[in-house]
């Protein structure tokens, strides 16, 4: 099994931006303890971030054929891309969506998902934790 | 750690109901599925059920001090009931919202959730395998 | 053929409340005049009134597999519950939707109905008659 | 007692048109159905169907004083037409509104319609049948 | 004169709920001292409280005939329940609309209240003075 | 001075229907009033009604380069037809619009005017008068 | 029969702002104009401007039972007082609308007036002449 | 205590204007009524009534230290004046919010208060007892 | 092939109408151009252009079966006719519409078109060339 | 160059009022820094403060052809005042709209202006030098 | 005449994501095509694809005075870029806007585009031979 | 004093694009005339202009800890970057927007900036005054 876990924009802050709202571990340590998990259970897993919504498009066109699960935070991207959403569309990987923070409880404007609704499922507001259950989710889907 | 799984209205019919949306396990077998995960934690869980907003409202406020953390799957409650969404703040127990199927998938009317704003975090679209996550994710609150 | 009839909150009031609005008969008056019709058609016919959501919840599921058309005449519910919808998809049972009173000239807010899109049809506006023609629609979906 | 039964825009396709949504059953035929059941209880019916939304106002206009009971299946007009709910309005004679289908189930734009507040009531997805559960509905309007 | 009080959904925690925003008395206490008000008036009251939506319109069918005005603080119901609010129409006992806090201040879906526009009058975000105040208007309106 | 006055559907019922709202005079009775007025002006007044919109729309064309100014009653047309609109515009003729009753107090869909952006100005709400006042409006314009 | 003529703000100056969508009359020639017009129907006519609200509420309160027909354009207030409009209504004189300019034609905002619901009619977009319009319709009610 | 009672445009019509929707009293009798409550209660009393908004902030503004609760009928700059709300809070009175009428049975414009959301709480429908109720619950909330 | 071209209201005047907007070539000028592309391509083509909104439905339903594509521009029908779209729907032939102006840089309203997301394709905003590129879509899709 | 200052309601109360919001300078600190930067710049500038709406509009009014530039803090009135808008374009000077706060940042019913799109610009957020930015701005102005 | 193709994100996939929706043809076929086209009528065509807003805006400022037409497909970007829009604008090149698929039938968000209202005209629906009609059309625009 | 200057995308066309609305400076010559009145203040300051929204969050990214105040004119991403916003709220750095134009007076889309809620303040409409005027805002900020 291959996963991907891409991360967008400002999640490469992570640690130091809003500690109270985001947590303290950064996206180098959470990357590094799902590896550990993936491992455990004999998949194989891969990282990326970029700031570039043309970036985030680039890896996942280039993920076609090549992963099994994509796991997804698209961060500020979440409420405004439709061209990601539409890459993710395109390559046929089955999607879950990750958010660390609670979006439910943020500003409006942060209600509005362009993955939700094509993502397998969703995961938000447990904080790193989102990522691990998340990688979870992906490890019992390869089995069914 | 104590944990209390209240599930809403028609959810007894899991396995029977749609299968092709909400799976084919019912709810007795996740139920000791997740009692076995409960236990391995060394944690205590309690599992209720009822298609009556007054029996889930009255189930919550007995758990007042009872109870670590909550998970819920409000069931057709999540869209309409103000009510239990009121008796979940005043117990001031930690809430995690679980949806078997993805919401943001289906009717216009199920976009809204009088749960999510109160939850600390949101588990949806892994049939069965939603519920065994926010068990984790439970487990994990304990831990910090 | 076997058909269920069920009447949602205050309908037990018929013939008492608002008159001008529903009505002289009361509601047992209808249920006998329907169930005369039900007869002379060689057709079972039950009936089942609440003013609690969780008992109508729990009526239609005991109807699976044991009733062929359900008429179902919400009331309040009509505008409120998302969980009695649930049920009725649930059950796989054809469903008519009967209002005594024409909901388009009333309250905004009875606008929108959650059975109207999941019924077979809808009659509504003719007072008790409502409930009659209701039947003979069921009557000939039998025949069909 | 008088009925007069009127059919909008497209209704002449009947039996032809979209046949899984609208029914096998051409309109002459549910004509000749509603004539014969009009004639067992004695009252007097015609028919009369336009695509022309002038000619369906021009049509409504003579009924005054002629006509007891207007059965409308007003087709694509029930959405956009102002000016046959006036002239629905000024000849002053009840209106049973009438539709094949189950408009709650299809466009956002089939949602509102202008005849269901001036109608004693509608009747809507039962096919064919909708128009034979109209004609009863007016045939008891008669009794009272 | 006869005066019913019906409490809604979660006000059995009053005094224990989330006391900086409902207050420190608890529910018997304020009973107590409306019982005491009510009797200095010569006039008899009684209480009801339930968690169960079917309960509280059963209650209020019960008072057709034997109450004069109905006090009903409906809680969550308030923005949710159309049916207690036709049971409220269908008894014809004048409404005094309670609320200890200011819904105006509160969640957006606060706003919308089933009960406003069918009540004589609303007193709301005096605390326990709320239901004293609505004892109060219910005694002047005997006097007229 | 060439004055076109072109009244739309139901306004032939002028007088017959609901006389409490549009007032009893009849359409004749107006039209041969307003000739008259004309006539005292010195100005050419010509009258046209239709239930057609189609054909409303035809007269509208032939009025090109013939008619000076365009007194228009659309009825029912007013909040629907697009079409209308398209032909009072092409034909470059300046337009007032008339309403015997006060469209303001009516039904909420009333509320869009189809002309009203269109038109020299509005008159409406003053019964018969409202055509009086238009024809005296359209006779100044010429002065001018 | 005694006319009351009420100008909202800036109306003074009329002639002066905006002319080309004003027109060049100054609100005094127009004044002039309507006495005369006035006293040709042996009609008594008053006039007030102001640019203050209160002064307008205040002006309307006196004119109770002092005056059979107000004429009001209320400006700017058109679209933000409800209080001269709660005034109108309390002093239960006859009121006719006036607008100089088509507002249909101007900004989203001014599409919303608070007068023309409870307005005899409004007469809008023929510059000076919508006063001479509405003065003729005012002597009108009179007749009648 | 000082309590100083505003009064907004058109409360001094109080008795003349519609009395079937404002009751018989006039703005005098509710004044003195008030002021024997006070007395009884070795309160002070001040009353202001204008139809024009900024005397009223006027007053509000000079009321700043002099006033210990301030019961304010805002009439029709309930829902119009941010001037009036910014001087309320500006002057950090505690503010108790009255109307005679229910305003949820009145126009959809009256459903928005600038008041509700900054006052500690709200009396309306109940005629001129609104006042009493409202003076009894700011003597109440001298005594906390 | 065989292809109808069908016109609604108000295209009869092109070349006349607002030719900024339109642009100078009359209909006919229009169509023979058409023809004589078809005649090119060994297509077949007619035309019908009508004002009225009855007339087009009678065309389009008598086109069912005789006709291969359907080139449409429904002028103002564009915006508000269910019952065109209802006719093209129910005679199953390939749509394809057609606008001379850009209608996104229109009035607000005629951003809702009721064909477009019934017809294969739409072309808008190069005047004649419109019906052009129409054309030659329709004789492309014939070769597939 | 002649520049007129212009402070809505509650201005007065600068340096009093929520001073964590608004400041602690009070208006006559502001006026009298302006002065002097203005007095620097070899311009005239003037004051005016009103919490009267129609005081606004005299004030205004009397600018015609008196000054250059105009500096508004409309305060309340700026979400409210539709009359002093047209005031402000019917004396054509060019306006420069002020907000001490930031409004973006509060209530809803604040992100509404009535005057950023009729001024030149807007400067908000910045406390008291909001008016020295505007002021600078419109010495940059005269130079232009 | 020189002729820009700019294609945005996700159109590099051509031919291979969801060829149902989009057709076979891979964006290489397509430009390929077109070339010829061009050739044929003495036009040079360029091409450029990007999956970056950024290059996409940097690339369309570059054609300023070195292109005559721009045929954008904006892809994913046609919802959501206001900055593509305002470098579109900047160039003042004439833009025909393409879709490969009829957005009208898509998700509602693609309903929204940013670059109808300053296209010169838009194509969609015809699968890849949008591209050639939108083709024709610039050489089209050419000639006049 | 450390101030960085982000100017987002179509910036770099400021002087050459609609000079109408953005002015005849180019980006070059504000630059150099904000580095003029940085110096004499003793402050440093650096400029920053991308088309491309990832180098914008890069850029404020490095910025973290390394800049006093952050001058942003977000162009086009104003209205659709969350990113950008994300990124600004991360670093922690006062920001002041900017806009040359009034996007008060421009498309409807203009008016919700992801900017204006997070910003101290905003200044727009004054052309490239506006940046100097921020300039001045920010310096002033850091005396206080």
């Amino acid at each position: 099994m291959r996963i991907l876990v891409i991360n967008g924009p400002n999640l490469n802050l992570l640690g130091v931006r809003e500690p109270s709202m985001y947590g303290e571990a950064n996206l180098d340590d959470i990357c590094r303890k799902m590896e550990k998990i993936a491992r455990e259970h004999g998949a194989e897993i891969e990282f990326f971030q970029s700031n570039h919504e043309g970036m985030v498009i680039d890896r996942i066109q280039q993920a076609r054929g090549q992963v099994d699960v994509l796991i997804l935070n698209p961060g500020g991207f979440t409420h405004t891309s439709v061209s990601i959403r539409d890459a993710a569309l395109a390559v046929e990987i089955p999607l879950i969506e990750v958010h660390l923070s609670n979006i439910a409880r943020r500003e409006e404007f942060r209600k509005r998902s362009y993955f939700s609704d094509i993502a397998v499922g969703t995961i938000s507001g447990f904080g790193e934790h989102s990522y691990y259950l998340a990688l979870r989710a992906a490890l019992e889907m390869k089995k069914e």
